[in-house]
């Protein structure tokens, strides 16, 4: 896991030189490589690796992905959205290069992903590359990511359209899903597995979405700024709509457990020990909740 | 001419059909349906014809530069930007929908259009799709639009690296010029035309660029809002690096008129009476000054 977090923060150094306009670039760069775990790039990497394909393949793709996450991560954090200070535990990218810098940092990411996937994707098809392309712009936009932070911003002023829950899981599918589901299609597509392989992956970057987003509203509710790196409790202070919220925290545990049993369930038909080390860490760590 | 706009109008709206969650798709909509001279599609759809190419092949990608036309007036209008509360003569996005919607609309159509060139140019090989699409994330980033951007705002400060004179031009290749190259080259692509073909409407299409930004820091100059739909008198006021501020009002008309010289140069060996059109109607426009 160390070796392959360490293998991806090189080639996502690799991929993205400095030139001139300078700042533009150090900005893009800055929160791209504050230490994270590249949990999304991981899952495209190793979905490729235990379907048969070249890992290393997938690389330009599976650092695009994490590109487009921090991309997401930049805009989240500027004040008109989530007006957060800290990511990753450093100051967020617009308390360092300005609001104004962070905006065109995340625009620039949003097009430097797929950008990066089409000149270092040397031996990919072109049938792959536009397949991978396309799953990229479709699940980027407001038919996935963007989805999510509408409406995620809309539930906070308690403005939905649909229920309670099925407007949590619709951010969640959307917002946190979404990317699972990108890296884990794409290296599917790089591995040149058929169409049900696809599905089976796809869904199963579903479930360990909604997984870790409950995993994530929990932590929110009980853990520390020096454990996550960034504000806690303001989901909760805000009156967003969490899974702790909705459900209460007995409950949002159950979600848990079970859906992460369909998780192990999809995956013990793959050989991924490194999939199923992330499972472990996170059931781990809400057991002892 | 207006039939050009409206064919153009009819598939913008076409292409983007209003689904849940309707507040993103209603922002993105709402600035990409002010009526506007669509002057970047209508250089993709007359240099695909008037290369021996069909038209409506080129729609798709003409809409598509549009969009991200439009993403960039969303985005530069931010308070965080230029701060504009108009556009078009109407109320900018942020205004309508709030910054947040403001910055996702943005994002949302800077991925919709690659989106919306795959899915509706059926009639395009794979090779050209992919051409497009590298042509369009590279224009569109940190080696294109953004970069224009970043030392646009930098030049606001008084803060640049080169001399006053290439920082202007980097700026408006890169702000400019770049949706017009980035028009024609795609036009050319579908045409299937040759390189040094494609090379000759870009070399044209950078020309434009400038030229057009000559007149638009002259009209800024000299212009009412009315005329504009924008605030005017803005740029002279921040002290922002225009051609009459760095030039004057006289030795910016000399440098209109002598580059738009070179476009009926380039544009003469072509049959596009739509083109020459576009060039007379400047022209008129900055005689009459």
């Amino acid at each position: 896991m160390k070796d392959l977090i360490k293998l991806v923060d090189e080639h996502l150094d690799k991929y993205l030189p400095v030139i001139y306009p300078e700042d533009i670039f150090k900005a893009m760069k800055y929160t791209l490589s504050l230490p994270g775990k590249r949990l999304r790039p991981i899952f495209c990497l190793e979905t490729t690796r235990m379907l048969g394909g070249d890992m290393m393949k997938a690389m330009p793709t599976a650092c695009a992905i994490e590109m487009l996450h921090v991309q997401s991560l930049i805009h989240d954090d500027l004040p008109c959205m989530d007006n957060d200070d800290f990511r990753r535990g450093k100051p967020s990218n617009h308390k360092v290069f300005g609001e104004a810098n962070a905006v065109l940092a995340g625009d620039a990411l949003l097009t430097y992903a797929p950008q990066t996937i089409m000149e270092k994707s040397t031996e990919l098809s072109s049938e792959q590359l536009l397949k991978i392309i396309y799953e990229y712009t479709k699940f980027a936009g407001a038919y996935g990511l963007i989805a999510g932070q509408v409406v995620d911003i809309e539930s906070e002023g308690g403005k939905y359209v649909k229920s309670p829950e099925e407007t949590l899981d619709f951010i969640h599918l959307n917002k946190t899903a979404v990317l699972f589901r990108l890296a884990v299609r794409c290296g599917a597509i790089i591995a040149n597995a058929p169409d049900d392989v696809i599905n089976e992956v796809d869904n199963f970057a579903k479930k360990f979405g909604l997984v870790f987003q409950i995993y994530d509203d929990i932590m929110d509710e009980i853990s520390t700024f020096e454990e996550m790196g960034k504000t806690i409790g303001k989901d909760k202070n805000s009156g967003k709509l969490t899974y702790v919220s909705l459900y209460g925290l007995e409950e949002a545990k159950q979600k848990f457990n079970s859906m992460l049993e369909d998780c192990y369930d999809i995956i013990s038909k793959y050989d991924s020990s490194i999939i199923k080390e992330i499972l472990e860490s996170l059931k781990h760590r809400i057991s002892g909740v």
